[in-house]
């Protein structure tokens, strides 16, 4: 899936540093790539849920930003991205020092794209949590959904 | 569906309060009754994502915490509550002063238990997102998903 | 919620006679509201899964077609509905003599359409399944789903 | 994953040939591995929705299936399997002369296994329909999910 936008890694992350909550979590953009990014997290016990494993929300934070800056590296440069909707299956425990979401394209359409993504403590092969979800487009001068 | 620990609501405000993620978001556990529990949250900057939106994924936590907690309060005294999984729809922009999140017990099984949740803006009835999950109970005094 | 299309209810009807699996299955469409569709199914034997209860894809299958028939009742003339995703929890065994699948309109936008649907047997009211879903509306003339 | 029971196959086999539904839709059960299991369905006129298109819930059903018996080649001998929750993505129209559904196994666990599942057109590896699924490893002489 080759980019329509030669200039999709800059607008990615730029995007990126405007979700002030990523900054609030201590989550890092790593790889961005046509149809591919990660996003790094860093254990704090500050983000933890009753047991002292990150919370399942914080699990899908990462994963679901991910996911959804895949979706905008193969988007035409007039796009915004919103997430529509996402199902997210919590495996094992959430512990670790460090966190690694990844989202991936399976399909993109004009409106809708459609990823998957999960979630590895960084140095073990299993996973923690899988995404699949459903990203649209939106006209970027917008704040509307549809 | 009567609760099997009547001292329900003093386990789930216990459980929350252990929540450290809660805390950080600045969410508080406000009605707590047999199969029903709200979270409300107070709009924060640090909070949103590239639009100034609350980014998905807090809405998502706190849905997702009120739910667990939803199904907690139908659980016997020795059970933990962990999510399995969950599926959100994001319907509309999450902006306004203060959100509420409801989780609400539709089936509570020996083992599983099938919750739905919504986020909506305090003083307002349309929805911002809403969340069809399964909780888990496991022995209390282990860290085991399964 | 008015529906724009005044012959929603004919065209609705008109759409679920074209489904041919409804048919195979033996479903009919009964109630046809703006905003909300009902699906009855009788039980039949080679619907069945190895239990001997109607197979999840029974139920998924006429509680999607009762989403999604809901969805188009509020669409404009021009349009025609296509399921995007959805999420079905199996809450308890499907037996029972007739099932009636039930769907509903949560919030109907320009191309996304968000609804949430159940399955229950017929004089009872306990939930069977649930379901949540995201329908889409495409060109009425046009084949692709974007 | 290696499965605990020598004879998984005959067993998951033996079980399909009981679901009668996939017999009125014409799936056979291809493959059968550890944690992988494929059905075939030719397409039929029967089994469409609206537009001639294979109807979502026939997609589902036989993804639904390969996900189920993909669980439970990994059960103990005394297990059944029952569907817990799934989640569907449509992402391009069911037009194809054969269709295959793939279901894998992500994570068994004691109570619950996580499946990935989809389906192609036999001859393309162009994704028709994907799905995140949960099984449940039920009391193989119980009819009770829970």
């Amino acid at each position: 899936m080759p980019p329509t936008d030669p200039n999709y890694e800059a607008r990615v992350r730029a995007s990126f540093a405007k979700q002030q909550f990523m900054a609030t979590l201590g989550a890092s953009m790593t790889t961005v790539q046509p149809g591919e990014v990660s996003i790094e997290l860093p254990f704090r016990a500050d983000l933890t849920q009753q047991h002292g494993f990150l919370h399942a929300g914080v699990v899908t934070s990462i994963i679901d930003s991910a996911c959804g800056y895949a979706a905008l590296t193969l988007m035409p440069p007039d796009r915004a991205v919103l997430s529509v909707e996402f199902k997210v299956n919590l495996i094992a425990p959430a512990q670790g020092a460090t966190f690694q979401a990844r989202g991936r394209v399976v399909r993109a359409g004009r409106t809708l794209t459609v990823c998957t993504g999960d979630l590895r403590v960084v140095g073990s092969e299993s996973v923690v949590a899988m995404m699949q979800a459903t990203m649209m487009a939106v006209d970027g001068r917008s704040d509307r959904r549809d």
